[in-house]
C-alpha cells in the first residue's frame, strides 16, 4: 500500500465509489479465463479459478464450447497460419525488438503492408499495433492535420474512432443518425462549403450486426466535397471474393479514400492497419504519433497475419461455411422460436434488454451448459439493450447449436432470465 | 486512386506539402528492412531491397549488426523464451480470438498481470496492447475521472505520455523542467491545494539516458499530496536486484503509485502493463477505452513475455553482462577519442545535431561497414540534438565493438560526418 494512499488522495476515494457504483448497476465485468485449444476450436478449457476481482471462480478444470469469439472463420488456429508463427519465431524470436524506425521493421513488416494494400485496391498500406490504434491514431492525425477539419461520425461509430476524432482538439465533430443517409446528406449540406471534410464510419456494426450502404455514403461525399473513412474490422476476411470486406462485396473500394482492418478477427491474429493513396500513408508513417512511438508489431504476429491473409484471399470455403452456418443456426433458433435480432450480417444478437439478467443469463449458459457466451452490458451496447453476441463459425457443428438451442430454451423459459418484454408478457 | 483524389480535397494537396517539407528539412524517415537472426542476435539480415517511399535501396543481401535494438537483453531471442511462445501457439493458436472481455481473457494473461504485480510490489497488474497504449489509456482515463485534475508532466516525458494526458480534456497540464525537482516544487506550491494532482515522470530517459529522482519526486508528491505515475519502461528487466526497474534498485517502489512499463524491451517481447492498487487497476480495467474496446494480447506473446520476466526476475547475469559491455564500450571510444554523452543508464548516445548528417553517418555505417545504428532525428529528439543512439547488449563481442570504434573514427573524421562542434572548430 502506498503511502500516499495513506493520505486519502482523493482519486483512491473516486475509485472505490465509483466500482461500488458500477457494481450497483449490475455492470461490474469479471473476465473468465478461457484457454482457447488450438485442435478443437471453439472448444476452449476453463481452468479451476479462485475468484478475485477481476475473474469468476471455477470449482474444477471444464471444457467449454465458445460462441463469442471474434475470430470468425478460426485462421487463429489454421495449421498453415500456426506453422507460420512457429516459423517466425525460430527465425527471427518472440518480439521485434525496436519501433519501426528503430530496428523494428522486419521484410515481412512491408510485405504485410504491401499485401493489405493489395487486397483492398490502394497504393499502400500501413501497420499499426491494434485496429484501436490504427482508427484513433489516423483519425486524430488527419483530423488535426489542417485548421478547420469537420467530421461527420456515424453516431454508433466504435469507441476507437470515438478516441481519435475527440483526440483531434481544433477540429469540429457532426455526428449523423446511424447510417441514416438523410441525416448526413442534411448536415453535409448544413456544413461550411470551404471546410475540409471527413465522413467517418463502419461497413458492419458490430454488436447490432447492420450493415452501412457505402456507395451511398460515397455518393454524399463526392458530392460535399468529403473524404471517406472506412473501419471494416468486422468484416475483412468474411465479405468479398477475397474477403477485402463489404467494399469489395460491393464493388466500391475504390470510392473510399481510407480504408481501415484489423488482422485480429476475420484473420485470426493480431493488429491493425489503415490502407490508401501512397501520400497519405507516408504523411501518417511520418506524423502519426501512435504509429511512430511504440515497438513494432513482433515479426512472429506479423508473418502469421501475412499467412492467414494470403489464405483467405485465396480459399472462399471458410467464408461460404461461416456463412452456412450462421444461416443453419438461425433456422434452429427460429424453430424453437428463440427471440434473436435478424441482420444482414454474420453476428446473431440475442436481445436480452438488462445488465444483471444478461450476466446471469451468460453464468447459467457457462455453468450449467458449459456453453460460453459474453454478455453485452453498457459500454459496449447503450443500456437497456444488453444482450448476447453470438457468432457462429466454420467449425460450430449441428450438435453443438442443438446444445446452445436447447440450453437457451430452457433458461429463457425462467422468469428471470427472458428478454424484458416477454417477461412483462408473462 | 479515389475519385476524390481527382476532386482535390484539401487534404491531398496538405499531405503532398508535407512530404515535400519533411523532404527538404532531411528528415524524411526510411524504415531499413532488417531480419533479426535469432540465433546470432544483434546479427540481422539485410535482404536485397528495391526502394519504396518508405524503405531504402538494398542492392544485396547482406549480414548487419545492430547496435539500436531496445531488446536490451536478447530475451527475445532466449531459448526459453522461444520455446514458451512455440507451445503456446500450439496449444492455444496465432490470436487471443477477442477483447478481454470477449473471450480474449486466457489463464496466461491473469498470471502476468499476477507476475507484473509481485515485480512491481503491487497489489494488481493490467495488460495493454502495448506501452504507449498503457501510458496513453491508463493517463487519460485517470485525468478525465473527477473535476480539476492538475497534472505536473516533465518536460522530456514521451509522446504516449503527452498523448494520454493531452487526451483528458477536462484537466489541466503543468509542465516542469526535466528533472528539476525545485521547479517542480515551485510548481506544486503555486498549485490550488484541494485540486487532486497526479505527477507523470520516467526513470530512464531513453534519449538522453539520464535518470531521474524517484525518491526526491514523491517525497514531494507526499509534501503536496499528489500522485505519483512512473514510467519504467527503458527500466524494467534492467535494473534493481529482480529487473523491477530503478524504483526496485533504489528501494522507492511502494512510494510510486502507479508504476507502468512495457514488455518489449528489456523483457524482448511486446505489450505494455501498469501495476497499482486493486481498485486503481480495476477502476482501469473497467473505464479505460484503450483498453476495453481491443483485441486482447495473443496468448503466445503473453505465455513469452511470462516467461522472460520470470527469467530475468532469476537470473542477474544478463543485466550484469549488459552494463560490463556497455562499460567496456565506452572505454574503447573514450581510447579512441569519440564523443559520445557520458549517461548514468545503459544508453550511449553519439552526438551528431543536423538530421542530414544524422541520416548520412547511419547510411554510411551501414552501406560500408555492415553496422546498422537508427538516426535518432525529430520529431523523436528536439532539432539539433539529432544523434546516434547505441545501446550495447549482452551479445556484442569485442570485435563487434572494435569494428564499431573503427567504423565511427573513420567516418567522423569526415568533415560533413562530425559532429557540427567538431566541424565548426576544424
Ligand atoms: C468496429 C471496430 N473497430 C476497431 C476495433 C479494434 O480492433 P482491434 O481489436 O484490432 O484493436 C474493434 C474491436 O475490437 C471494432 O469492433
Ligand atoms: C518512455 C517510453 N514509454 C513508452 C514507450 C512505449 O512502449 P511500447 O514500445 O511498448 O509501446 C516507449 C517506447 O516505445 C518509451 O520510450
Amino acid at each position: 500500500m502506498s503511502s500516499n494512499q495513506v493520505d486519502g488522495h482523493p482519486f483512491f476515494r473516486f475509485c472505490r465509489t465509483a466500482l461500488e457504483n458500477i457494481r450497483a448497476q449490475g455492470r461490474y465485468r469479471q473476465f473468465t479465463p478461457l484457454a482457447r485449444q488450438a485442435e478443437r476450436y471453439p472448444l476452449y478449457d476453463q481452468p479451476e479459478t479462485q475468484a478475485t476481482p477481476s475473474t469468476p471462480a471455477c470449482p474444477q478444470d471444464r471444457e467449454v464450447v465458445v460462441w463469442s469469439s471474434n475470430d470468425y472463420l478460426g485462421m487463429g488456429v489454421d495449421p498453415v497460419v500456426v506453422e507460420a508463427a512457429i516459423q517466425a519465431i525460430h527465425e527471427h524470436g518472440a518480439g521485434a525488438g525496436g519501433t519501426r524506425n528503430i530496428a523494428g521493421t522486419s521484410p515481412v513488416h512491408t510485405a504485410l503492408e504491401a499485401e493489405m494494400a493489395d487486397l483492398h485496391g490502394k497504393e499502400a498500406g500501413l501497420l499499426f499495433v491494434s485496429g484501436y490504434v490504427s482508427n484513433q491514431a489516423t483519425l486524430q492525425t488527419i483530423l488535426s492535420s489542417m485548421p478547420g477539419w469537420i467530421c461527420f461520425s456515424d453516431r454508433l461509430n466504435h469507441a476507437s474512432m470515438i478516441a481519435g476524432i475527440k483526440g483531434a482538439r481544433g477540429s469540429t465533430t457532426v455526428i449523423y443518425e446511424h447510417n441514416d443517409l438523410a441525416d448526413l446528406e442534411a448536415k453535409l449540406a448544413a456544413a461550411p462549403r470551404d471546410a475540409p471534410k471527413l465522413i467517418a464510419f463502419e461497413s458492419v456494426y458490430s454488436m447490432d450486426g447492420d450493415i452501412s450502404d457505402i456507395a451511398g455514403t460515397c455518393a454524399l461525399a463526392r458530392k460535399y466535397g468529403a473524404i471517406t473513412y472506412l473501419d471494416e474490422v468486422h468484416a475483412v476476411g468474411l465479405y468479398g471474393d477475397q474477403g477485402g470486406g463489404v467494399s469489395e462485396r460491393d464493388g466500391v473500394a475504390d470510392q473510399v479514400d481510407i480504408i481501415e482492418g484489423t488482422l485480429a478477427k476475420g484473420f485470426g491474429v493480431h493488429g491493425g492497419y489503415i490502407t490508401a493513396t501512397s501520400d497519405i500513408v507516408e504523411y501518417l508513417r511520418l506524423a502519426a504519433s501512435g504509429f511512430i512511438f511504440t515497438t513494432a508489431l513482433p515479426p512472429a504476429v506479423v508473418a502469421a497475419a501475412l499467412a492467414s491473409v494470403r489464405l483467405v484471399r485465396k480459399d472462399g470455403w471458410r467464408r461460404e461455411r461461416m456463412f452456412e452456418r450462421v444461416n443453419t443456426f438461425r433456422e434452429k433458433l427460429r424453430k424453437a422460436g428463440i427471440p434473436f435480432t435478424m441482420t444482414p450480417s454474420h453476428i446473431v444478437p440475442i436481445p436480452v434488454g438488462d445488465a444483471q439478467r444478461c450476466r446471469e443469463l451468460s453464468d447459467r449458459l457457462l455453468n450449467d451448459y458449459g456453453i460460453y457466451a459474453t454478455p453485452i452490458n453498457y459500454p459496449t451496447v447503450p443500456r437497456g439493450t444488453e444482450r448476447l453476441r453470438l457468432t457462429p463459425g466454420p467449425f460450430h457443428t449441428d450438435e453443438m447449436m442443438d446444445d446452445m438451442v436447447t440450453a437457451l430454451s430452457r433458461l429463457l423459459r425462467i422468469n428471470d432470465l427472458a428478454p424484458q418484454p416477454v417477461a412483462a408478457m408473462a
